[in-house]
């Protein structure tokens, strides 16, 4: 399969490399020049479970796509999810009528910036348990086990999504096709709206937030206007087992860990994904009229604190 | 009048000085210390308005209280408000049946803790705009001009009440009788409900603050949900009025000033005042079952912050 993959970093370079030895035609596109040149130069170099393995495929810079005449089957996206449109804005010509765009990130409300460069029945949704991390330009850690869950977003889409899934298990992905995805975008969604958030406001980890005795509380009630408003998409969050699930991360071996939310703003200054996560719901909430005042308290404080510390 | 100061820090200071200088019989309960052995060795020592003034006065340990068989006509309180308790425990032998309690501190709710301690027609309550700072033990900064508002929280301590406000006057202490000191207190606690605990947690002054493009929007909803459970206690809240004398300090020459939120939490690590200021508003808004969840959220948040930094 022609695939693009959009966003080379850690998640990218894990899925391209894993396509790419499984002998698919994969072509990378990354923002940062200095990942670019890395990768030009000496490939995608990674730590695969212990194993140095590289490989060489070609990048561009969003600046390139138009000249180079590059065209996919497939693209893939790694994008920070602010990212997007900017991104899809620059590299159109990518897309022919028969490409088809999957969108692993997380987060909720990507579709909404997607379809307006793909149509609906082209686009596969999706969310993936793999984890990856860059360690510099070009060189990313792709340690340990995961897998991929998607489904197309409309009908129509359902037979090119059964294709990737064939593709991404010759490639050791660990796909699943999915017959409700949008619960499972929505189950993990509900992680990403209260750790990353609250772990970046009150700058700790995972496991030192869940020692908190308002940890279960603030819990159940941004889990409540999720499941609200995620209900009026069709989507029936059973929230005691959603509870359970992201309570499960306090004492898992994933507490010493710092949320990705927290790496963007406490760590690096940079701007944060909360209006596809807590301000998605805000604004689907304010949508549909019903009340998420714990989502837009978050949304706010987070983006006051971008512009506080500067953040880009 | 024959009255005694609970709590000798900066305001604490400021009222036994003027009250003491102006022949009231002042006596000094404070908890720390270091605190009381330099005030018993060298008086309250005062930049006062630029002129070093010292007085000497009787001060005691709340330990030494029942011991020392002082009694008091008017106690006045500037203690922190989540240790009202605490004290009154220990200083309950000041109390005689014709002792009335002063108390001027921000935040609402206080009367609930000080009924248990005095009869509600012995209860004093008011809200003050002078400002005080403490350098050391012992000494402090009392510079500027300021005002106090006060009110009998029953109909029949207005007699005392008045007294009161005779006494603050011979003492320059600026007092006015309020006929509706509950909107004064009111209005008061939605300058700190708002500033205090936003700005402590986002880290930033005033000023700052208020060049968020959310300030604004979170302004109004907080002194919202202030208003609504004001109302239920009968204190009309003119809601705009309220929003444009917070909003006055965005660009006053106070918005360079940390909250004193900002200084017990970040600056000092020590436990937060937020149970009786937006902690107050959630619990009565639980009581009289109306929605303030951004009272509730920022309290959790507080809350959680203390735990997370280890605060005393």
């Amino acid at each position: 399969m022609k695939i693009t993959v959009l966003g080379v970093g850690g998640m990218g370079s894990r899925f391209a490399l894993m396509l790419h030895q499984a002998g698919n035609d994969v072509t990378l596109v990354d923002g940062w020049q200095t990942n670019i040149d890395a990768i030009r130069q000496d490939g995608i170099q990674a730590n695969f479970n212990g194993k140095a393995v590289s490989a060489k495929m070609p990048i561009y810079s969003p600046a390139e796509i138009e000249k180079s005449g590059v065209q996919a089957d497939l693209i893939v996206v790694f994008l920070k999810s602010n990212q997007l449109k900017t991104m899809f804005d620059q590299v159109k010509a990518l897309i022919h009528p028969d490409t088809y765009v999957l969108c692993l990130l997380n987060g909720i409300g990507h579709e909404d910036v997607l379809e307006q460069y793909v149509a609906k029945d082209h686009l596969i949704l999706g969310i993936t348990m793999w984890t990856a991390g860059m360690t510099g330009p070009g060189h990313v850690e792709l340690v340990g086990d995961g897998e991929v869950e998607l489904q197309n977003f409309a009908p129509a889409g359902k037979d090119f999504a059964l294709q990737v899934v064939n593709v991404f298990d010759k490639a050791g992905l660990h796909p699943k096709y999915s017959e409700n995805v949008k619960y499972s975008i929505w189950r993990k969604a509900c992680v990403n709206g209260t750790l990353n958030c609250l772990c970046a406001l009150l700058d700790c980890n995972i496991g030192q937030f869940g020692k908190t005795k308002e940890a279960p509380d603030m819990l159940h009630t941004i889990i409540a206007e999720f499941a609200a408003v995620a209900a009026k998409e069709g989507v029936k969050l059973d929230q005691t087992e959603v509870y359970n699930h992201v309570a499960a991360t306090f004492t898992a071996n994933i507490a010493d860990h710092y949320p990705s939310m927290h790496q963007d703003l406490v760590q690096h200054h940079r701007l944060t994904e909360i209006d596809f996560i807590d301000g998605a719901v805000a604004r689907k909430g304010e949508k549909y009229d019903i009340p998420t005042p714990y989502c837009k308290l978050l949304t706010q404080l987070v983006h006051a604190k971008e512009q506080l510390i500067g953040a880009k």
